[in-house]
């Protein structure tokens, strides 16, 4: 019986300490993973996400951090051909983050990918896309 | 003794899936819940707020999405009588959308139940509830 | 092999409810733990950050609740000497609540602690502070 208990709680032990593990850490064990939204028309908080990425692969180091930038909303226009971001963001892309334009957006705004940076990636949705980075354990900052 | 391991190592993978799904995905199976929060003064914000309500109803289907709005401190104007978004708050309540106005907020600004527009829901406290809603799994934007 | 099976059904269902607990609690149980994002340029938003400091402590009641306030980027304003809001900061402090200044911000506005208010806690980078309470559990809140 007390055999039993041990192995019952052991494997407890060990449910307990994966369920833990998924709930504060992120999804890939030694990757911190961080979704930033870009959703205001406010263009100093523009060039602030793209501080964030900086300071983010400073903090964490480059290959332990997965980011995600979402533009929507009243953001897009960081990733339109004009932006006066345009170099940071083509600075982020070749530093392996991932650059998300919403096409809900777009459409509001008729928008073409023309209209937008090179080398961008398209999310059909850019709030479903942070929902779902929430769901898969991604720490989320609202920029 | 196989059996019995089989037997926790089933358990454990029960509980190892149930554990994931609570931490990863929301609490009623198959629905999206989503907690969104308004609280900056700029009415380009609240409109974008309410655009949010269509696009995850559009992104998931009608039925397939719960939302909550919740308008506190400088956001608390969308849900005034006066407010730009009148018709919009008034759309979404339609759908279905729970609309809630944060009471702290109120009694700092002196605002009545007369002040604001017809059919919200009302909270003791709009921070509180946005807690509540991210304790219980529901994704969380920031408007 | 019933008494095997309950037994294991009991060992899930403990393990179960606290994978749930914490993945919706707070880390200790009984507290509330929240932290707040200050990023924005806005005073009106600075403002607000301490008037959350006042709701949560008269909502949860002050020995029920933990608090951070992370200052970074265009909010780091908050905490400098001149900030508007240094009597509320003060206060804050006074009752408890952690206000962290980011110090990657710091440097690229060439802040020392001498620019800064008094008795406030410092992290190498607020981003990651905020990161890291969202691993540990707390919810998080942007001001």
């Amino acid at each position: 019986m007390k055999r039993r208990l041990a192995l019952l709680s052991a494997a407890g032990a060990a449910v307990a300490a994966s369920g833990s593990a998924r709930a504060q850490a992120p999804a890939s064990p030694g990757k911190e993973r961080v979704v930033v939204q870009i959703s205001t028309p406010d263009q100093r908080m523009w060039n602030q996400a793209l501080n964030y990425v900086e300071n983010l692969r400073d903090l964490y180091g480059a290959d332990k951090v997965e980011m995600e930038l979402v533009a929507l909303g009243h953001g897009i226009g960081v990733l339109k051909m004009d932006s006066t971001q345009g170099s940071r963001v083509a600075d982020a892309l070749k530093a392996g983050v991932q650059v998300s334009a919403c096409e809900v957006t777009m459409r509001r705004q008729k928008l073409t990918r023309e209209d937008m940076l090179p080398n961008l990636g398209y999310v059909p949705a850019g709030l479903g896309q942070i929902i779902r980075r929430q769901r898969e354990g991604w720490a989320y900052i609202s920029g």
